[in-house]
């Protein structure tokens, strides 16, 4: 199944979340299937992240937004984790620290893209201040309406020096974040989780979903593109993403530096080498 | 077994690295048994460092050093990577760009310590400065001799802030080194790693045993510890530091927060909002 034209929004695409399923359709059978094939594209993600990081020439940015648990910390623990944390890092945005306030809204994101043949992983990203920010009211609209379009152009700067985006929406119904908060409730081991406020997050849920669907219709580019992946089903939220990353990073096609080196040559090294180490053992084993 | 006083250079003991095993004399009866021993160990890192996250008070730092081919990648890779990379990051150390090469020696390592409730993994590491440096000469004896009284004050002033220290020598034998650079010869996909210099190292390897001997004897600390972890046979390597870094994890016994919230008062919120979910999918059937 081609996960990438199905989830994605194409730019200048008006996307109406509430018409969206939030329950798979995709070509799996049962969960197990789609755990197996999440667990075989990951295979691939391993190998395809060794090629990139080896080539050092290109990047990818995947970043991940999302209602309260809808899933974020599980698909970079699932899925995007399990890359080589040596060439994938992970960068979780909270609330702006005071050093980070007295800056302009890109820069701490800045100070964390990929640099070449690296992988950054976005948990929240500089799309809050055009989401949390303009819900909250906590900048006027004079202020975030000019936001899309600077960060189209910080986007595109990313992507002139050779950085791949990837923008994924986790979309979870109402019911399912419902019953996920509910979970916190009955694990006494999540009970530190428990927020009242989660109760109250279907009172915003309206003015947060017309802020998503701005930032799509706005911010989804052919160089940056927004997926909306269905997400109540753990299991197909984790396919979708995988199969997406692994399209991807495909596409880019990091290449294993040329060899240029004489191998006879470098076989008579370890001969002489292995030699050398056999007659220092024997002269041990006398002395 | 307690792999950590097995390995653990005491404050101020002389090592000799030639007279330390490279090969395994474990509990393990089998490769297999060790390869289990190490997933049972991940597992328990994986919710110690959950913890260590939530509580958000104290820091691990795991610095890796070795000759080349001795496994710090491997390690990374099949044990201390596989911690959620949330709250784990990995920091390899190469040779210092020019904007590192523009500040003291322990600038780059300092901004790539853990904060509160993270873990750092660093490969290679601020030690590279009295070891390649004293090595090849990079800087006169004034210069590098001074650099072990420095290292262990800043040692014990992120010691003093919260994080423990734990620094790992993989120690591998010339014979097994040189095997695994001519596992590259033999397999395409890793010709690209073959270095005619690599077959050289022995030449060196006498001054660079005496360099790792003076750091751990001068460098192994209460608060940060050098261990010497046999590396010929990979699955001894892996068990042996899962083994010693849940031991220090447990140790730092991170807490959960406690809960200062009235269950009671949740489970009416869920109530209330699942009854008036319902009532709005009800709505929607109608209309």
């Amino acid at each position: 199944m081609d996960f990438v034209s199905k989830h994605i929004v194409e730019p200048g695409q008006s996307v109406k979340l509430k018409s969206l399923e939030t329950e798979p359709q995709g070509p799996f059978e049962s969960k197990a299937e789609a755990r197996a094939f999440t667990d075989q594209m990951v295979g691939k993600l391993c190998e395809l992240q060794y090629r990139l990081h080896v080539e050092g020439r290109q990047s990818l940015l995947v970043i991940l937004q999302a209602p309260d648990a809808a899933g974020k910390d599980g698909v970079i623990r699932k899925v995007l984790g399990r890359m080589n944390t040596q060439g994938v890092r992970t960068y979780p945005f909270k609330v702006p620290t005071e050093i980070e306030r007295a800056h302009d809204f890109l820069w701490r994101v800045h100070q964390c893209t990929p640099g070449a043949g690296q992988i950054s992983i976005f948990n929240r990203s500089h799309y809050e201040d055009v989401l949390v920010v303009r819900v909250e009211d906590l900048v006027p609209k004079s202020v975030w309406s000019k936001r899309y379009e600077m960060i189209n152009q910080f986007e595109a700067l990313l992507a002139e020096r050779g950085t791949r985006i990837l923008k994924f929406y986790l979309h979870i119904s109402s019911g399912e974040q419902l019953e996920r908060f509910k979970e916190r409730l009955d694990v006494p081991a999540k009970h530190w989780k428990l927020n009242l406020s989660d109760y109250r997050a279907r009172e915003k849920g309206a003015k947060y979903r017309e802020a998503y669907e701005d930032a799509f219709r706005k911010c989804s580019t052919k160089d940056a593109p927004w997926f909306v992946i269905p997400a109540d089903k753990k299991w197909y939220r984790d396919a979708a993403v995988s199969a997406i990353v692994c399209e991807t990073l495909k596409e880019m096609d990091p290449q294993l530096p040329k060899v240029d080196i004489d191998l006879a040559e470098v076989r008579r090294a370890y001969e002489h080498e292995k030699a050398e180490l056999q007659r220092e053992l024997k002269g041990q084993g006398k002395s």
